[in-house]
């Protein structure tokens, strides 16, 4: 799509290999989750499979990991009313702040194709997390790359930016 | 709101008093269900707890009753970016079919001022649901009014619409 | 789809036998807007030709008619990312609302087959409207029945629901 | 907000100024412009008198630039149900495309505070523009700062990544 600032995150890996290649992950910001990569990546693949999409025919899986460990999963669910679909990323986010959780670690998605996140999603992502959110971008096979939403969502619109508003 | 065809509709009970009074349920379509109403309506109430709702300081709470009697409960998630806030009713469809289930036989919503299901959660249960399904309007007191689907949206626009479409 | 409460919904009449039919008209609201219908409905299918629907390939025209006379149509405008999918009938409020017009008295909507507008838009009618806007609904070859935004968002959830909202 | 990658972007210029300054402006990807960037901006600024904002207050104005010279302007319309609430950017779309234009080459945006579009409307526009879009983020006062829609929506989901879509 050639908007990719760095070729960093033109880097494809296979998800097989991520424990490995991340024994020390220069790009990974938080110690600890050697190996998780993977793992939300097939958390995300298995999550696709319950895609509800008779009009796309293109199913997306995303898995979503929490500070205290637990992962979220989500995917499309389409509606004849177009704009009434949602997004696998954000069927992640709301099964977690529905079940308590605000605060994210990493977030991977699963695409036929390696299509990223919309730009709602995005924003959604958003109003939970700064930016440092690791993103892991992926196909069924294994491939991937990771950015971050900081890099995905530059220049963002958030809370601070609604004056006056009181934070519960 | 003053739209009410018939007066049934403006009915308040006490969620408490359920289980007798619909021992003889005249108006619930299934069998086997005594007291469900209730017990639907205390896990709305529940998941209220949950919303997040910086800026409109309105939370709703969703509870979704599923054929095998899964129960899948929702709560408003809000956005600095208004429009994408996602309602209660809706997180409670998403994590039900996020979890392999489309069949669905009862709703409850609760909300402080009994308000009722926005259009577009309407739309959304209507993908799924052709529209007998029983919807119950409530208040953390307990107080509810109950409808369906098809009450709420009639004349709707569904998947059978869409010419040419292909169901998975 | 089996929903009408009354049959008077379901009449199907000839919109150019509108204007005649129309000399004495029961249904309408208004008194002064003879002919409006066949108008609206004509505004409505040119509409429709603007539509950008690569996706659904489901065109969709709306005209709304504001109360000084003023008519505002749209298109649906799909997006591969399909929730940023917005319908025709809120482009046409929304072109209308960007004009500074607030005050809406008839709304004409033309698909292929007869579509009735989906849950989100009457929605975003209802924020305007408390209910008695008549809405035609017709396909290109002229047949329409009429409805009303009650009729097709009863028990709707509006701005007086939100306690303490101060409306400019 | 702290996402920004280059200085550049940071920049912010008076927009009685622009003319001036952008006489040979070395950012604007498009030549013979000179002087519309005020100009855009002053229009954004008028459609922002017409938001509808009870909710948030946060009145936006926006204004679209046609590849034939043509200018849309749009503002957030809120609703009770905050989900059906639409962004002034996208107003400003839509109307343009329902008038059939969808070739855009220059979008003005103004907040009280500078705000930028949020993830969705950063996602309409990119159905209809590769990224190279120049996009003017200010305030009322007249200061501005400069991206694109490629700087703002970074390695985006589009059309092409909807496999066996045909654009009509």
């Amino acid at each position: 799509m050639g908007h990719h600032p760095t070729g960093e995150r033109d880097a494809v890996e296979t998800a097989q290999n991520v424990e490995t290649r991340h024994s020390a992950p220069p790009v990974l910001p938080k110690a600890g989750y050697s190996g998780y990569v993977a793992s939300l990546l097939a958390d995300a693949i298995a999550a696709q499979a319950q895609a509800y999409t008779p009009y796309s025919h293109y199913p997306v899986g995303a898995a979503l990991l929490t500070r205290d460990g637990q992962i979220y999963t989500g995917c499309n669910i389409e509606n004849a009313a177009y704009p009434l679909t949602i997004c696998a990323e954000r069927v992640a986010v709301f099964r977690a702040v529905a079940d308590g959780q605000r605060d994210f670690v990493a977030l991977a998605v699963v695409t036929v194709n390696g299509g990223s996140p919309c730009g709602s999603c995005r924003q959604v992502l958003r109003e939970f997390n700064a930016g440092d959110l690791p993103v892991f971008i992926g196909t069924p096979a294994g491939q991937y790359r990771q950015t971050t939403l900081a890099e995905l969502l530059p220049d963002s619109f958030g809370p601070e930016n609604l004056p006056g508003t009181v934070h519960s």
